[in-house]
Parts: structure tokens; C-alpha cells; sequence
């Protein structure tokens, strides 16, 4: 057996999210509550039905991938040929970071808190990985300094998520521009980075960062799967240069061979139909504002949503979030995900997902609260002894 | 960049395809020309309004997963924790290569002819491989002496498609009976066996060997692609022993997440519908007596198809197979896969697809007859000189 797969774990967030029962207060949730619009789904079913449902070419649907870069129009992306269709934006984080890598020689550098996939994946891979978390006492907001600094000789790539899971922070423009101008200064071999967009729809500020519109070496993944509640139709995509595009599409060949045929038609719907990909932002944007307005009537601190749709609390000093997790799981029928479970720095936070109705978030709010008074209480008692 | 991925190829079989015009003869087909049955695509579509598209768990729908143990029922493998839900049959083969072979010190033996995705899979993953051919003389028969005197102290996983693309052979029950009692007999550390069964519905003897009814360490690849012809679905799943089950679950967890929901729900359907797997079966035993027929009257020396869909025909000594089918494509517009895509034993032969019209089947060789007489022609000429 491969001691890779061996050595690694499954998925704390799933582990977690297991214990959700029929009543429970479910904050753990990845995915989106609205239902998918159904007209983009009959409309690929009536194309199957003329059409079967043959493969496409490994990379896709070449009409689709050229709507694709027409649509996002990155400088040096405009082509259909740097679109390759992916099974969810998994495969295209999986592809690009087995593609880009060399696990005899090459570094990975990933920006945390993150979502645990792209850890295992590397390790998967057995590709070196180095950390950097962004800074607490800042919110875990994007600091390209702080990246720059985490650099070494044989870092390749530069993961991170953008907006962000779990922190809901957002790349600015401004330290997207400082971070590509300060490679683009480098000598030597290219650092590629990889920005995670499939948030892309849920930011709420104004002047988000995209990576692949201030430097060249960027490979965007994303999907449809956030954007118009889509997860159970596993489609997304890689964007990437030229120098990397073919690489990415023979991988990908051997991999899975193609993304579905008919997931690519959904797809195809959805970008020729303007709005489309946007259709649920106002949604977010106004749920977000409610989800704020709950934090900040709950008194605990709170890390204000720049995009994505999860906020994260901070714990007392002294709660471990992994048994915090449980106990609400176990004692207050509440899912909330520990922050261990997005890199150690992440300790003593709790991620909450505000997809759910707001009441859900006020009330699973206020039995953590109930959890950290009984445990400070706990605590306090302990150290009176 | 990852050298392995920087040193494979891509796939030869897309590339002779992809000539393919308009009016071409395209024996070169490796999917059905059937359409799928809408009635599954408009149930699963109906499930998704009213329960829209969530991730299903990583290793897909415990339902339909116990429906499909349950169908196949072989021994040790009847409990929906031996079935993993996949991205079609590819990411099935390529998440058990990758689970089960520790590129340090295994080896990967593959019976050839082989479908080409084996042997990438195996050098994307830096895994040694060798390769044992079934012979010529014996039309390509699968035969258990053969594979087990190819085994070496090193190898781990035995891999073969049966029936088999390209030849259409069909390893008997004896021969997997004599392959698994070895194996058996064997001392320390067990040799899985990788049996794609893929084209499982499209088997034209009575005495099929099933490798799982026979040996433990087998893990069994299918899909939907081919029996329902639902290639573009891109849904499969593997049918592993309880010893290795769950760790071919954490690798496709992070490698693709989980298969398409509208997949498995389409899946769900046709396992739940009685015959219906095997819906296009009579029609595939009937073109290929057709197919047979038209074999027969063209003079050809040809492997009689036990399954699949496919036949293959032997050239003329001295015309390269690779040659032939670029000329055939350029010059005659049929499309036909040259044999040395699937091994270099399988060199002077070619593999034709028949499931497009019995006509252009005949049409078809009559073409390649023609080219195989300018070529002798042209070698007798240069050899009079």
C-alpha cells in the first residue's frame, strides 16, 4: 500500500459534521441552503436528450471554456485553451498542485487558516509543506508581507483561498498587487500561485484582489458549486497560463479523462445566461448583514465577513475547539467546526456557517455561550480548589 | 513543474480520434452510439427539485452503494462499505493504483493488450511497471500461466480488463480460477488484482470469470459509460475487500471529494430498475454476430470479440500499425486505432470499433484493404528494384 494514503487522516470537518442529527443546529454546513435553479438543469436534460451523453474532450467543452475566460477575462487567460473543466474545484486544486510540484525538491507554501484539502492533498502528493498563518490580532487578514516573508529557495507554490474558508476574509486589491509585484521583482524559476476563488460570488467588499489580474504565474480554481448551489454537480475549473495549461490537461486526462458531459451543459446554461453566476449574491450579501447583526448582539469576538458565508468566533481562553466541537455536537445538539481543524494558529476559534436561517444562528450562538459559561465555570471552580 | 507529469504523454487513442471529420468512418469509437434511456436522467433530474444538489458523503450514497454490493454480490464484498462511489471508471482505476502501490518498491504487472490509461496511471504515479502480453498465436487469450510467471517478488497488484479493450477477449472462469488458486498458494503478503469489468454488460460467453467471485484481494472497476451508454455521466465505483475499502475512500476524498450526486441518483435508478443494466445487452450480441459476419467475408485475419465492442484485425507483415491508421485517417477517412497504442505486442494489428452502423464496418475494411494492398504492392515493387 502507498504509505501516502496510509499516513493520512480523513476529514475532521466531516468527522464533525457526522454527528448532526435530524433537530440539530446545524452551523457546520459547507455548502449553500438555497435550492439550485432547475431551468439550467432541464435545459442540459433537453440537450442529452438530442445529444446523448457522449465524452467531451479531456480539457471540455471547448465553446464553454472559451465562455469561461471570456467571461472572467484575466490578461493572458482569454483562451479556451487555458480552461480545463474539473470535477469540482477538488480535482482542479488536486491537478494543479500534482502538476506544479516536484515532491522530490519543490515546497508548498499555504496561507492559513484553510480549508484542510489542500494540506492533505499536498501530503497526498508527498510534497513538502510550509505554513504561514495570518495574524489573529489582525483578524487573519491577507498579509503579503507576512507571505513574502514565509519564502524560501524552494517554495513553487502559493496556495490560499480567497475569499476565505474559514476566516471570510478577502484579499485586497492592494495586497494582491503588493504580493505579485514582489514575485514579479524575483529572479530565477517562477513561484506560481494558486487562488482559490470558488467564493468569488460571496464577497461583500469592494476592492477584493484577484491574483490572476496582477500576475502572470497564476492558476485560479473555481467551480459552480458555491456561486448557484451546485456541490452534488462536482463541476468546476482551472485558469491557468499557457506555460502550464497543457500540463494541467494531460494530468487531468489521467486523473478522471473528462469533467461530466453533462455538468459542463449546465454550466454552459449558466454562463451564456447574464446574472446567472451572480443570481444568488444579493441573497448573501443580506444574509451576511443579519448574520453581523447577530454576532454583535452575542458579545463574543467575531472576525466581521469580507466574503465567503461562514464567521468565526474566538472561544475563551483555555476551551480547546475540538472539544468545544464535540461537547456542542454531544451536549447542545449544535455543529459548529473547531478552528484546529484550519491549522494550529486557527486554535481557540470556531467556524460557523450562516447558510442556515438566522434564528438557527442566534439560538446555536447562544448555547455556546451556555457551553463556555459551564466550562469557564468549570475552570474557575478548578482553580478555586 | 512534476516531472512525471512533464514526461507522460497524452493520450495516442484522442489523437488519432480527433481526425476525424464530418463524413469520416469511425471505427475508432470507444463509446456506445446508443442514446442512454432519458427516463433515469428525468428521475434523478425530478430528485434534484425537490431535494436539490448537496454533496453526497465521500464515498457516495450508502443506499444505492449497498444496492450496488447487493447486485453484484460477490462474497466478502455484499456491504455498501466495500463500494466507493467514482468519477467514472478512470478515477476508480487511477485512486487504486495510486492506494495501493508504494512507489518506492512495488511493481504494477499489467496484461496487454491493454487499454493505454493503465500504464499512464501507473508512470503518473512513479510506479515501476511491467507488463506481460497474452499471446499472438493464441489470439490474445487470457492465460493464468502466463500472468503468474510474470509475477515478480515485487509485484503487488496484477491489472487486466476483462472483456477486454482492445481485443474483446474475455478471461474464462477456469483461467480466473487458476489465476486466483496461485495466487492463493502464495505465501506473505497478498497480490491484489485490479479486474476492470467495465464491459461487464457487453459479454458474449457463457463462462465469464468474475475475479472477485474467486480471489479476495481483488478490487473490482465499473461504470455506467458503457452499459447504459452514459460515458459523458462520468459516474463509476470500485468494489474493494474491507482491507483496503477505506483507504480507497480517503484518497478519492481528496482527490475529487465525492462523485457527482445527479450521477448517483441516476445510478440509483437504473440499479433499482430490474434488467436494466443489461437494457442494450441483446442489442450489442446482435451487432456483434453482424460484426462477426462482415469479418468473415473480409479476409482479414481477426480476433473473434467474446466481449466488448470491439474486433481487432492483424495487417499485413510490414505495415506499421501507427502508419496504417494515420493513412487510413488522412487518405482513406476511416479512423482506426493502430494496435501499438495497447502494448508493443499488439503491434500490426488494428482495433475497430463496432458499434456504428454494420455498413460502415464494412465500408470500412474494404478501405483498409485498399491500403493494405497499395502498401504490399509498394513493398513488392521496392523489393523487385
Amino acid at each position: 500500500m502507498n504509505p501516502l494514503v496510509r499516513a493520512i487522516g480523513g476529514s475532521l470537518i466531516r468527522e464533525i459534521a457526522a454527528k448532526r442529527k435530524a433537530g440539530s443546529i446545524d452551523l457546520g454546513l459547507g455548502e449553500p441552503s438555497l435550492p439550485p435553479t432547475m431551468k439550467y438543469l432541464t435545459a442540459a436534460l433537453q440537450r442529452a436528450q438530442v445529444e446523448a451523453l457522449r465524452y467531451t474532450v479531456n480539457a471540455g467543452d471547448p465553446e464553454l471554456r472559451e465562455m469561461i475566460a471570456e467571461h472572467y477575462a484575466y490578461p493572458d487567460y482569454t483562451h479556451a485553451n487555458n480552461v480545463c473543466m474539473m470535477t469540482g474545484s477538488q480535482e482542479a486544486v488536486y491537478v494543479a498542485i500534482k502538476t506544479l510540484l516536484d515532491p522530490a525538491k519543490d515546497q508548498m507554501l499555504l496561507v492559513e487558516p484553510a480549508f484542510p484539502a489542500y494540506a492533505k492533498m499536498a501530503r497526498l502528493e508527498g510534497v513538502e509543506l510550509r505554513t504561514v498563518a495570518m495574524e489573529e490580532k489582525a483578524d487573519f487578514a491577507f498579509d503579503a508581507q507576512r507571505i513574502l516573508e514565509a519564502v524560501t529557495e524552494r517554495t513553487r507554490l502559493i496556495v490560499f483561498c480567497s475569499p476565505s474558508n474559514p476566516t471570510g476574509r478577502v484579499m485586497h486589491k492592494s495586497a494582491a498587487e503588493e504580493l505579485a509585484a514582489a514575485l514579479l521583482r524575483r529572479s530565477g524559476e517562477p513561484i506560481y500561485v494558486l487562488h482559490d476563488e470558488i467564493y468569488r460570488e460571496q464577497t461583500y467588499i469592494d476592492d477584493p484582489g484577484h491574483m490572476a489580474a496582477v500576475y502572470p504565474h497564476t492558476i485560479v480554481t473555481n467551480s459552480l458549486s458555491k456561486s448557484n448551489a451546485l456541490t452534488g454537480l462536482r463541476l468546476g475549473w482551472t485558469l491557468a497560463p499557457h506555460s502550464i495549461a497543457e500540463a494541467i490537461v494531460k494530468a487531468h486526462a489521467w486523473v478522471t479523462s473528462a469533467a461530466s458531459t453533462f455538468a459542463q451543459w449546465v454550466a454552459f446554461e449558466i454562463f451564456r445566461t447574464p446574472g446567472a453566476l451572480r443570481e444568488h449574491a444579493a441573497w448573501y450579501r443580506e444574509q451576511c448583514s443579519a448574520a453581523v447583526g447577530v454576532l454583535n448582539a452575542s458579545g463574543f469576538r467575531y472576525v466581521t465577513p469580507e466574503g465567503s458565508f461562514y464567521a468565526c468566533i474566538a472561544l475563551p481562553e483555555g476551551i480547546s475547539s475540538l472539544t468545544a466541537a464535540h461537547e456542542l455536537a454531544d451536549r447542545f445538539d449544535v455543529i459548529a467546526i473547531p478552528g484546529i481543524a484550519f491549522g494550529e494558529r486557527f486554535e481557540g476559534w470556531l467556524r460557523l456557517s450562516w447558510v442556515g436561517p438566522i434564528d438557527q444562528l442566534r439560538e446555536g450562538l447562544s448555547r455556546i455561550q451556555e457551553l463556555c459559561s459551564a466550562e469557564t465555570g468549570r475552570a474557575a471552580e478548578v482553580q478555586r480548589r
